[in-house]
């Protein structure tokens, strides 16, 4: 390996990059599985699955800065052979955005992919915050059909319940970024005439409205108005909306009513001046439709805004809605576990063409914990079934003993490392082997094996220092050889029984 | 997104980096199944999983160059925000003996894992030469029993044949570096109590070794002695060897007899003054014999080479035996699809200790295609049933229908783009859709669906300009509403009875 030492003989750290983790055993099994139960879903539905390169050039990622030599702080970046800057993806929506631009002669239209796949963000690390997570997408590009968006929703429902999140545990919520634009022109800071006039202001809204949950509509009245000073002391300035035109803004977040009907209702009183509102309550008005339809648990909120400022229309959020006990013993939400919308400017960074596309990103970690909190993950998983070696120089009947166990779907291994049968029994529990088996001279004789119960055993065998001890203890059983099989299966049944109990 | 706008309007390139590239649909399905099976045969053995951050330091990877001030050129480097390097790794196997060195007082010992994920290379990219691809591995870490190098064996063997390569289209041949370390001391170039002395010229010797395909038995001969001139007049000078210490390495290689045992006693002969060398023999006869007795077709053949110089105990490969027709009408031969080896040295970079490992990885691209020219891939998966859209003011039906479908385990999408249904079964035609489904207002009053036959169908629907050219082609049927489900079913009953004929 290391053909060339480096000077100073100081020996590696065996540690991850800060940010940057492992994932072992059954916690890959277990994700593997709920997205596999996700994919099945998207692919039912007709959409294909893609795989980008991890590897994009800054350019096509649309990060780079032309006032610096250094691409943005966001990605990991570096400079190729040719001098041009190669970056890790930190989404999957940035690379599909490429992809179609690339393909769009040989691509279907619509395109309707779905990708799962690690992204990466150079940020600052934190608790529970790492620098590489796993997103998992699905999107449509080419249709500017709010059908298209009822349908992300709806298939995100049954992509939901096909992970393990039961019916009344979740809700689509939905919103449009055309209504909130509706409202800031009927509150006069939005000039469709002139777009780009009081485009500060209406920053200053967005993230004003972004912080609803947090601060409260008190919080959010004075971002609209003059500002805002925290308990610190910080002084955060305001819009400088009159209270008339804050009112509209708060209006459009508080107008959700009983149903959709009711919330729409109140959404086209208040931005009846406005085409483009006009539009957009319409277009939450055919989601709820479609979605109605088909039975799928959608809901008009307002209240919803997930970067409004990215999205061109319709927005929508997967909330869990049951709730666990932490750590602490409070009770405690999981919130948003998937999002999405639409954005229709994506493709013309490339082409000049605007292509109409959304789509939805499941926080592939979040959800899993959820699942696990909810108990809906599989139980952890068993190890497998351990043949010890008590003879070293019959190492094949040990393997024969392996196989048929694996051939009759038994997960089994020998036991390949050093050490008497205590050490043996130690692995075997520390794997969570379920069942060892035991050859050695004597059982060889009499053709028979010793099977040891580990589910039940599991607590005596630390203490086990020698093979009588163990011949001593209740957990095991003495089976003909002939019969390993049934035998090893019914000690099996017998511990999921308890295990279940 | 493009919130800070390039002073130059250039449009971003819409390409992958050079030497990275995309996989779409039926691709990534494919190579998912295949990776799927390979992985519960790994898994059913008593392998566990493990996935590590695609990032890790400089400094772990071990390929830190002192003397510049940038990693060396093979892998993907970048500074972090305190200087460190990080970098994207290049194997599965540097990272997992990281892991093992982190956590080695938490996971049990043998550690036994399989890992499958993308590898970044920064090398310069060639013909189907990428600087991204996909390896799946398994290893044996902490056990120095031959008994885990069959292991190995026998599970590669068994993977191959999951993942669809029929016993008799694969070889496992073995090999042993310790076996030709005492061959290097038989012919006078490796002295045990001085192993520094003449190390140039066993790396001369294990080079030509490694040239015998290409170059065969003369020129072999040539580098072992006194040098070689190629056809360009080109010289590389030889390792010096007389006639004799030549014959010793020639015979080495050419040793392979009718069975192991044959070789096995070749070898004996060859390396008898060598105790590394006899112990090597010693542990080809084991391995040879433990997969004998699990029928696994192993054979040992000292002509396999695999980087002698990495490892440092058996090395094994597994090679497809049977032959295709390139796209010139010539004879191909995939050769090696998976090796591996003994390399017990890798740990010991992180904690002094040394930790016997032994492991395998298989060339996912490469077995991939192998088992597509062979057949042995799931035919080119059809896409879905396409529901057109005649009247888009009943999209909430359309939708209903493919709800249905899917309901029905039958893979099924409403038609979203836009265009009239010439437009709509030219996308059908591009999904490889085997059935559309069409329903306007003159089938809705009479409680009827069409349904086009797109496999039969296809040549003509590219030229049908109206609904009424379309309905006097034979491949199509009219079915009750109430029997969607039935008629498509039978629709694609008979297109899958014609596929296969």
């Amino acid at each position: 390996m290391a053909k060339d030492k480096p000077k100073k003989p100081r020996r590696p750290r065996a540690e991850t990059p800060k940010g940057f983790r492992d994932y072992f055993g059954a916690e890959v099994r277990a994700r593997a599985e709920m997205l596999a139960r996700i994919t099945e879903v998207y692919h039912a539905w007709g959409f294909d699955p893609l795989e980008t390169s991890a590897v994009e050039t800054v350019e096509a990622l649309g990060k780079f800065l032309p006032d610096v030599d250094r691409p943005n702080e966001g990605v990991f970046a570096w400079q190729d052979e040719d001098e041009s800057w190669l970056a890790l993806r930190y989404d999957l929506t940035a690379p599909l955005a490429r992809v179609f631009a690339q393909h769009r002669m040989t691509l279907p239209t619509p395109y309707r992919r779905y990708q799962v796949g690690p992204v990466w963000r150079n940020e600052k690390p934190g608790p529970g915050r790492f620098r590489q997570f796993t997103q998992c997408d699905a999107d449509t590009v080419g249709s500017g059909s709010v059908a298209a968006d009822a349908e992300i929703c709806a298939m995100l429902a049954e992509a939901l319940e096909a992970a393990g999140i039961a019916r009344g545990d979740y809700l689509i919520r939905i919103n449009n970024r055309k209504v909130l634009n509706g409202a800031m022109e009927v509150a006069g800071i939005l000039d469709p005439a002139d777009p780009e006039r009081d485009a500060h202001r209406r920053g200053i809204v967005l993230r004003a409205v972004d912080k609803l949950d947090r601060l409260g509509e008190d919080g959010v009245r004075a971002l609209l108005g003059a500002g805002r000073r925290d308990e610190s002391g910080d002084f955060t300035p305001g819009a400088g909306l009159g209270d008339e035109q804050a009112a509209v803004i708060l209006g459009f977040m508080a107008a959700r009513g009983d149903d959709a009907a009711a919330t729409c209702g109140r959404l086209r009183t208040l931005v009846g001046g406005s085409r483009t509102g006009v539009e957009g309550v319409g277009e939450l008005e055919t989601i709820a439709e479609l979605l109605d339809a088909r039975g799928a648990p959608g809901l008009i909120d307002p209240s919803v805004v997930r970067g409004l400022g990215y999205y061109t229309g319709p927005v929508y959020e997967a909330e869990l809605t049951f709730e666990t006990l932490g750590d602490d013993g409070k009770p405690r939400q999981f919130g948003s576990v998937a999002g999405g919308g639409r954005y229709d400017d994506l493709v013309r960074r490339f082409t000049s063409e605007t292509v109409a596309a959304t789509g939805v990103s499941i926080g592939v970690d979040r959800l899993l914990a959820a699942l696990g909190e909810k108990g809906r993950l599989a139980a952890r998983e068993a190890g497998p079934v351990v043949v010890t070696v008590m003879d070293r120089d019959r190492m094949a009947d040990y393997q024969a003993m392996a196989a048929e166990l694996r051939a009759a779907g038994i997960r089994a291994e020998v036991f390949l490392g050093g050490g008497n049968l205590a050490r043996q029994l130690k692995y075997a529990d520390q794997r969570r082997s379920p069942v060892a088996v035991i050859e050695g001279g004597d059982e060889r004789s009499r053709g028979v094996v010793q099977l040891k119960d580990l589910a039940l055993g599991a607590r005596l065998s630390a203490e086990i220092e020698s093979r009588e001890e163990w011949a001593a203890q209740p957990a095991q059983a003495e089976a003909p050889r002939g019969d390993l099989i049934g035998a090893v299966r019914s000690m099996l049944a017998r511990s999921l029984d308890e295990g279940g109990a």
